[in-house]
């Protein structure tokens, strides 16, 4: 064991370890060179992951663009003429129902239009709505009362939660009134035995997996916006995030759920039993429908055992066929211990190095790197298997270089690399993004063809008159799930006629998804014919007009 | 490793090795006495567990028992006058669709009574049905072309798979006609890749699992009628198993599915992705639906890595509060590899013993017994851990005494004191089954009362003027799933008045389900309120209307 100590701390330097450049062979325990040095590298922390999360406020890299109106954007919207306009009167109604003027922002008011603004625009400057009035429930009450009045008043709703998401889905269109769900954020309790949590919609995740950290447990849910995004919210996008591969789905993860539907009902399915098999699992509908059947207040939620070891690596690797067998490779040699397996492209982790500077974790240029992560509860163990890995990996060439936290600064520092890609790209002016499935074999071909199309078309280059900066890919391997992005200098229709509906078309042939984990929202409503069928969507208008005959949920949205 | 190795081996004598009769505490490496004892009979297989299935056929235990009709047991049924009677023009239609004689069994024809016997009657001889027609149909066309027939012929339908049922769900109830979905049994594809399968509904449980098993996963469920239960059956009421616990609901972990609704139209929602968030999670209203929205054609379903290392242990443990510290300790220390963590009351295993004779894994009787099962990559580590977990309960009193498998043959033996159960009780003549969710601290509890109650009625007794022969309790703790079985030398309207509503009303009072796995079918129907109030059977019985508004789907049962 002292051995295996010397070699695990003789690297400390303050920054991630770059493999090639650590201990001699000879010190290295009769392992292959190459594996050796990378080997040695590797340790466990019994820290938790803490990582740089994406920023998610107006005060971000591409602060100083302004968002054009989204009926500017989208000229073919109308207004649903069986909304009613919002009169003094409505106003008056909710400020006595919701007794504290907080509680209510009424943008009819000039002094409080600024105080709006944040809720009419999405972080990434791409949506922006009309809306004057925006509503804080403090109970379960209170949305139902909420509802019940919109819905007899014909009033269009849009619930709103951290207002993280990326499709639009949060943000009105016309003058939609906007529930915020921030008030309602109460975690009400947490068993130990079972790990099942209980909390309001509007709890912030990170919150919400902290007050479960400090009781050894892990919310089964990870993602770059932790800091600023709802449960209720993730839970009406199915979000999938990071570790989705360990954890699985929100439909599994997801107990028992408090609603309200447009009509006022409150659907009180609060289990907080794992097993639960007395009827239809409706709630379940309401996971991933994005706001438009109802208001999800409250939630219980199945956590997992959180694993005090935790070990990050990321690799150089040398072609896409390589990425893929490195990760058979790790679900077959780490399979219980592995919590994520990362792919991002050599342009992703070029573009954020050009916007934040610094030092790069590996000193050569790779075509792709993969960010892995073991959680488990033994470190030895976890080492162990890390180590195997990666003798495996490197004596076989399936990795080219490679580096692994030495501690929990290195974690973070090493998922920045993973999670700072979102925020960087948007740099030079904004982002086309596609979160899209694909069989893994053909994933990463979208991106090739991507930029072949915008090159011959003339529109991607190094300069100012080129609008789009570069193309790149990265996202949830583990799970098939592409980023497709599209760097670009401004929002340009000569760019979107040429990737749309191409991208999409390309994905049906795959029989992939158009929209993996972020939903249809305002940005993919169109296109949902590209993954899923007439009769399908079909199916789904009838489950809309069953729930919300009048339309005043989240409307110009989904389906 | 010399020392370990020989200690593992050194106790092979062909039967499960009673650790405190085990190697002298001089060879074990300096544990606490009693610990090494236990540890050093413990060690990894390389071999996937399988095990001794219980019968489900109808040459079992109990074979002597006639089933009464249904409608004898339940005499407040009428049959619904809106539903047809079957003639010869009917049967000649199926017969002309289906094309073959053996996918027919026509029951007006004398000769085929026989034939339709085991389509009419459940295992367990409790529930038994006057079909006089089953169809065999062998493709999602045929299924669409016998549904939309009966939906405007208003022929009331039952779908059927393995037959394996606990509530009577599958089993007809007046003349129903029976769709057995046997011959639609095809693997079609596996993505050795990703883990997805994609099959048919009719193809049973095991024969999909060895599918798997050898390209190195494992099916997501597993219980002890895979031998006979069909996937589709499974899906249809959400199957909970053995391994939940380890690889959770099938709402996680179904990824596509493809059904026939009641009028004939085919629900294609063949997603072969982890994630696809586009639109309404229709699928899972289907999943758990008991086969009353349509009729589930097939599935994809997203299989884990099995583990090449399996360790199963037996405990006997002195106290309900002992066996939750043991369960709270095991999921702290065993963590990611835990995959079973089972409670067995004394009484099961006295009953089990009593039946099959043998010799009893421990020697002395304790009032509990548990058995944990870990699932991982590499043996070596997870014998350290379930060896210091080993350590760490048995130094602590935890649990008074153990044994742990030796290899393949001996973990089949330790899961049949398990799996045994459901079988081994109805011996004396019948079993009312009760499958509970009851918050963990107080779920042993309804045991005690139940049993407590039955004897002051003076309806439990060692002779046969006492139709109650024991009250016992056993299931999935790691689920906090118990099924409370009631063994009885008859079925008896006195035992039956004592037991309902007075078990319902309990489990309501602690906020349980009374249907944790099993389903509702004929025998919850009536009790759904004791889980679900009235806005959630209201909004349940909004589902069945929209998608079966002629009720034809499984009548009489569910909702």
């Amino acid at each position: 064991m002292a051995t295996r100590a010397r070699l695990l701390r003789g690297v400390g330097n303050g920054r991630c370890s770059h493999v090639s450049s650590l201990v001699a062979p000879a010190a290295c325990r009769g392992l292959p060179k190459a594996t050796a040095r990378l080997a040695s590298a590797c340790r466990s922390s019994a820290l938790p992951p803490t990582r740089c999360l994406g920023s998610r406020s107006f005060s971000g890299t591409s602060a100083s663009r302004a968002a054009k109106l989204t009926t500017d954007s989208y000229p073919g919207l109308t207004r649903d003429s069986r909304f009613s306009q919002l009169t003094p009167e409505h106003v008056a109604y909710f400020k006595q129902l919701l007794g504290q003027d907080s509680a209510v922002i009424d943008g009819i008011n000039a002094d409080a239009a600024a105080d709006i603004e944040p809720f009419n625009e999405d972080w990434m400057h791409k949506y922006k709505g009309q809306c004057r009035l925006v509503l804080k429930p403090g109970s379960t009450e209170e949305v139902s009362k909420i509802l019940r009045y919109c819905n007899e008043k014909m009033l269009a709703v849009v619930p709103q939660g951290g207002n993280t998401g990326l499709v639009g889905g949060s943000i009105p269109v016309f003058d939609e009134i906007v529930i915020s769900m921030g008030r309602m954020n109460t975690i009400h309790s947490f068993d130990e035995m079972s790990g099942s949590l209980v909390l309001d919609a509007g709890c912030i995740l990170e919150v919400a997996d902290q007050h479960v950290a400090e009781r050894g447990y892990i919310f089964p849910l990870d993602l770059g916006a932790k800091g600023s995004c709802h449960v209720g919210g993730n839970v009406s996008t199915n979000a999938g995030g990071l570790r989705l591969l360990r954890y699985g789905s929100l439909h599994g993860s997801v107990l028992g759920m408090e609603a309200v539907l447009p009509d006022g009902t409150v659907m009180n399915d609060m289990c907080t039993l794992r097993k639960n098999n007395t009827g239809y699992d409706l709630k379940q509908l309401f996971i991933g429908a994005e706001g438009t059947l109802g208001i999800i207040t409250k939630l219980v939620v199945q956590c997992a055992q959180r694993s005090p070891a935790v070990n990050v690596a990321l690799f150089g690797i040398e072609s896409y066929e390589k990425a893929q067998r490195a990760f058979r490779e790790a679900k077959l040699q780490l399979s219980e211990i592995l919590s994520a397996f990362e792919l991002m492209d050599g342009t992703s982790q070029r573009l954020v190095h050009q916007v934040r500077g610094g030092t790069r974790p590996l000193e050569n240029d790779y075509p792709f790197y993969c960010l892995i992560e073991t959680s488990g509860s033994n470190s030895e163990h976890d080492y162990e298997k890390l180590e195997k890995f990666l003798e495996d990996v490197m004596s076989n060439e399936v990795i080219a270089d490679g580096v692994v936290a030495q501690d929990a600064t290195q974690i973070k520092t090493l998922w920045s690399w993973r999670e700072g890609i979102t925020e960087c790209i948007g740099h030079w002016g904004g982002t086309y993004k596609y979160d899209v499935s694909i069989p893994l074999s053909e994933m990463y071909l979208i991106v090739h063809d991507v930029k072949a199309r915008l090159s011959e078309a003339g529109l991607l280059g190094e300069t100012d008159d080129h609008p789009v900066v570069d193309v790149l890919g990265y996202g949830h391997m583990g799970d098939s799930n592409l980023h497709l992005n599209i760097a670009v200098r401004r929002y340009d229709k000569e760019v979107e006629k040429v990737l749309e509906p191409y991208v999409y078309e390309w994905i049906e042939k795959r029989q992939g998804s158009i929209s993996a984990e972020h939903g249809l929202g305002l940005a993919k409503k169109n296109y949902i014919g590209y993954s899923r069928n007439e009769t399908m969507i079909g199916l789904m208008k009838q489950i809309k007009t069953l729930y919300d005959p009048n339309g005043i949920m989240n409307p110009y949205k989904y389906i």
